[in-house]
């Protein structure tokens, strides 16, 4: 009979735990280089263009610049409403703004009016459940829905964000 | 009576696109620095890092560095989950790899045997869905799965993923 003892099993944690680490791929190099929430920064950062890529394939059939497909918005918003969903509250901590960090366009705002945020935030995250229910339902739908959601987006990188150019 | 004129909804949602553009922060600078796939690569970077985060919890119980939280496991594992179940497809595009982009350590032969990477993320969501149910339910519970977990994620990393030092 072939038994895992305790000490094997948090060897195999162990281990797991030191694959996981290199997931950040060079995160430990940028964490030294950028400060102690570059891991932090880079997460936020790609769900954000993540969620971005996904509005954007939505937003290409509401301006006709791509042919609704049904499936496709479906699909979009699916993904948009899963990662806006995420529970992203550890990638926010305190002290990683645009001021402490280069890596960052965060304003200061952000934290300052923490309240505000997290109010703005649930708006996006309902704005994208809306989507989800109207993407796959026609072209109009989908339009009516992306006149109500770009301005979630809008209004929390408009209080808390640094101009992107 | 207020109306809002087809041509009003088109340009709300020009508007809306142009404003989540901006979601990608210094994407476009990115991109234009580091190849077309700029946005992917940071993107699934990212959504790594986030999964990375909460098995370092887990693992963290798990080796007994931090104090078994039921409640903490449980979030940790839900986040963990939600992020592997992600549709990340559109983020692997061919050419992606650490051939063409220095800002990836992805190795052409993720590309080139798709069907075993496809079959490995497939083993590694199964296990984040096991962690789900283990989690919560005590620290022997947390670890045993956490010996299954890691492995799903050494196996695509050893398989497709450059040495990270």
């Amino acid at each position: 009979m072939k038994r895992t003892t305790s000490a094997g099993i948090l060897s195999i944690a162990a281990l797991a735990v030191a694959a996981l680490a290199g997931a950040g791929l060079n995160g430990a190099a940028e964490a030294q280089d950028k400060g102690p929430f570059a891991n932090q920064i880079a997460a936020r950062h790609g769900i954000m263009l993540y969620r971005a890529m996904n509005i954007g394939a939505l937003g290409a059939m509401a301006k006709g610049e791509v042919a609704y497909d049904a499936a496709a918005a479906q699909k979009a918003a699916d993904n948009l409403a899963a990662a806006a969903h995420l529970d992203d509250s550890m990638l926010w901590p305190e002290g990683s703004d645009n001021g402490a960090h280069a890596g960052t366009i965060a304003l200061p705002a952000l934290w300052a009016d923490k309240a505000g945020f997290d109010a703005k935030y649930a708006d996006f995250r309902a704005a994208t459940e809306a989507m989800q229910g109207a993407a796959g339902q026609g072209l109009e739908a989908l339009q009516a829905e992306m006149g109500k959601l770009g301005p979630t987006c809008g209004a929390c990188h408009k209080a808390y964000r640094a101009p992107t150019n």
